[in-house]
């Protein structure tokens, strides 16, 4: 079926199918977590397998009546093998400042926009088994795009396991456009650098945005793409590792690599220091910072 | 003696006083603080007294021959008092960015710049000895200035505490100008606000910037007071509370307390983020980051 034969969907009808998208991977995530607590035979297996709690919050309340919107954060704390996970989904509305509309495609004609997305951040009790991020959104101004990515986050990395996560996105993006890996690899490695360290922060992945390529059905499969491949190769690499003991040292090491991630979220990352600057939902945003850190 | 009866001092002579000085504090206040590890028969008595490591850093490496300088951090960590405490003393020069020039108090006609200074952070093992930050500094553009001021930081604040902490500032400041004690802890109260979470950092105290009444000798008496009000009041709060034990509730509150002290200083702070962004010394900008930070 090429573009052309397909009835075009309305704005409407994409938010609709973007931020239900982005619900029904939530939950498809927070299963697959649950389920490895369930299972787990691992180090802290004495403790109770850890649950979501799912906690509503609403832009409304924040803004005038031009803003409103809301979303959810599913948060897991203190579980046998995820230490903190918190995945919030989001549907917004509202209307960006004229500074900040300068920045945003589609955005100085129109300063109103809509965004839905879902973001995840697994802070893990395990030194040796790697954190993770991974976002995906949906953003409509005057245009309208996608954008998201993954990337891993290993105190201690392991060449197979970012192999292992490299190849799960490169044939994600293969099954897509044979552009699309390399591209979005390179720009992960961009994006998610410390400048002040002259490191990365952690081993990559994919990083993506303004995606938009006049067919939002084939744009649309691969954001959905990338949320499945998280889901199947992520919880995969957990389960490799979750049953290993670890080394106070090796603990350590994880606390002060969770110290150096704080301050690339809080000096450099653009949607926590936006978020932070122009009064976003506070608890949402500053979720992806580690339960526990050291600066030694 | 009135200004117009001394020698006015050179510019050198300002900036080889005031440097000699900021190194005389870093002394006074090293020993000070060594003193209280040396008596101490608190909780943690059983550990050895802490003492300070010095290491030299130098700027002129990272830069080009028009910048130089350096600085001399030094650090006790695991003490029996003091968890991390970072005093670093610097002296440098070089030439603003343009960019930055624009900010900067006589900066915009003649880039050049130097600075000397001494910052300090403690951060404390018990929960209810209070954390502090001190820094004063003398920056010479074609203008010449004082900087400075000094705040307290308890995770579990008291009002006696609080209290002596403001009163030694403000006998300070009245020692030299009946307006600075208001104007500088309004000043400090300003500065030290975390605007997302809509709560100051800390108990506030003293800040004061830009200092330059046409009597170098008056500021410099000032700064070198709030130097020694500082060596006087915080030793005074720590032996206050060094003894008593704490529950393990209290130190989570702490902990919590550093990740949004940690918070301040990479979202906010302007020396911490310009630093950063600079090509600063990383690890002396870095230094006031708490040994360890809870986001729970």
């Amino acid at each position: 079926m090429t573009p052309a034969s397909k009835a075009e969907l309305s704005l409407d009808d994409k938010k609709h199918k973007a931020s239900a998208w982005f619900k029904d991977l939530r939950n498809q995530i927070c299963d697959s977590f649950e389920a490895i607590e369930k299972t787990n035979k691992g180090p802290l297996s004495d403790r109770k397998a850890g649950k979501f709690e799912r906690k509503p919050w609403d832009r409304t309340d924040q803004n005038d009546g031009t803003h409103g919107g809301g979303g959810v954060m599913s948060i897991m704390r203190g579980g046998r093998v995820f230490e903190k996970v918190g995945v919030n989904i989001s549907t917004v509305h509202g209307t960006f400042t004229p500074e900040f509309a300068k920045n945003i495609a589609g955005a100085e004609e129109d300063p109103r926009f809509f965004a839905t997305g879902i973001s995840l951040v697994a802070h893990m009790n395990s030194p040796r088994v790697p954190a993770v991020h991974m976002n995906t959104r949906f953003i409509v101004t005057t245009k309208h795009w996608f954008g998201g990515g993954a990337d891993l986050n290993a105190p201690l990395p392991n060449e197979s396991d970012t192999a292992d996560f490299h190849n799960a996105f490169k044939d994600c993006g293969d099954r897509h456009n044979p552009d699309y890996y390399l591209k979005h690899k390179a720009w992960c490695d961009e994006y998610f650098y410390i400048p002040h360290r002259g490191v990365a922060r952690g081993q990559g992945g994919i990083f993506y945005d303004q995606l938009n390529t006049g067919d939002f059905d084939a744009d649309f499969a691969y954001t959905q793409d990338v949320g499945r491949t998280f889901n199947t190769i992520y919880p995969a690499l957990v389960t490799r590792h979750m049953d290993d003991t670890w080394t106070e040292a090796e603990r350590e090491r994880q606390l002060e690599y969770r110290g150096t991630y704080a301050e690339f979220n809080l000096v450099y990352d653009r949607g926590t220091t936006f978020g932070l600057k122009t009064g976003g939902n506070v608890e949402a945003i500053l979720m992806s910072l580690p339960p526990m850190a050291k600066w030694p």
